[in-house]
């Protein structure tokens, strides 16, 4: 989708503000050029302040674009679009993020299967000018596993630094039966509403 | 799914009879150790043969696979699974192979924008002693996409050597709306319910 806006987005400083490995690879896997600059923002909101994931997500998001925002803002050449996004997983009207240690990981695993979590991430895109803020929700349903399996799985390292404590794009895709949405968005990154709202801005930036 | 079995897998001689790199990618992302035998069968069958896709799939699949095990049994350490694999593309009662030419992947993409695809691959996993056959189907959305953008997509080269002319994977993923079903399915290679299948055939394997 962004093949037409190419000579226009190869002059533009592009940063995603976020140290995700694997938001990094589906930026790449698109053909995006971008420099990685991770946010400092202490992720310390309580989704309790929250009235829905949504929000929480892109509130998070926000904060971490801010912050990289006015640091870069002080570069001899200023960053022409940043992008933050933070991703949780919700099961049963309640939040997960990345599993605080392996027995954690085991339990919410355990919890997860046979039935559907739901993968929220916001997404905050600023530019010099305007900032626009979604979310995309994506639904993952897990298949029936064994307790052994469950268990192998944690042993592998794999889901510790992972929000719901599986990676869909490595070994944790064995675990997922089914998934309905943006794919991407599961990965960390929802890269077909994204490029509509990049799309957006680079048009609307060439009419003004 | 499979970490309980790395022990038996490792020792099992497994032949992937597809010389596809996005399967190879798929099998290797989730830690199965195997080689890569592509089949030389020609890819002849007419789809019009078949009461459906999914009998299609399962039959091209089963005749690449016979053509690998037919050749490698003829080695010192026969093989313990041959896993063959082939994936179309289903549109309005239509099958997508893969473009014959550029213009031919743009008409393809063009009628595709704002509708839903479906996405069958038929897996063959044999054995010496047992042959299981299924299929997978998955739904694509694809997004509203200006003729200039299928265009430029086309112009990657990207379309040219996959079913239906997209990979979901790379640049064609900003294409792709949403999703329904199994995502590996739609690169190539339904994982979960390979896993499945195969860790039937191995514990039928211990119970004997």
């Amino acid at each position: 989708m962004l093949e037409p806006f190419k000579h226009i987005l190869q002059t533009q400083r592009i940063v995603l503000a976020s140290g995700s490995p694997r938001r990094k690879e589906v930026l790449n896997n698109i053909g995006l050029n971008f420099e990685v600059v991770p946010s400092t923002y202490e992720e310390n909101l309580d989704p309790a302040n929250y009235p829905n994931p949504a929000d929480f997500v892109i509130d998070t998001a926000a904060h971490k674009v801010e912050e990289v925002f006015e640091r870069l803002n002080k570069d001899p050449v200023k960053p022409n679009f940043i992008i933050g996004a933070d991703t949780v997983v919700v099961f049963e009207n309640e939040i997960y993020g990345k599993p605080k240690s392996e027995e954690h990981a085991f339990e919410m695993l355990r919890k997860f299967c046979g039935k559907s979590q739901f993968v929220y991430t916001g997404i905050v895109l600023k530019t010099q000018r305007d900032t626009v803020k979604f979310f995309e929700k994506s639904e993952v349903e897990f298949g029936e596993l064994t307790d052994e399996m469950i268990k192998a799985y944690v042993n592998t390292g794999e889901p510790m630094d992972k929000a719901g404590g599986y990676g869909i794009q490595s070994i944790g895709g064995t675990l997922v039966k089914s998934v309905r949405g943006d794919y991407f968005n599961i990965v960390g990154f929802p890269v077909y509403h994204f490029c509509k709202q990049l799309v957006d801005l680079l048009q609307k930036n060439q009419n003004d």
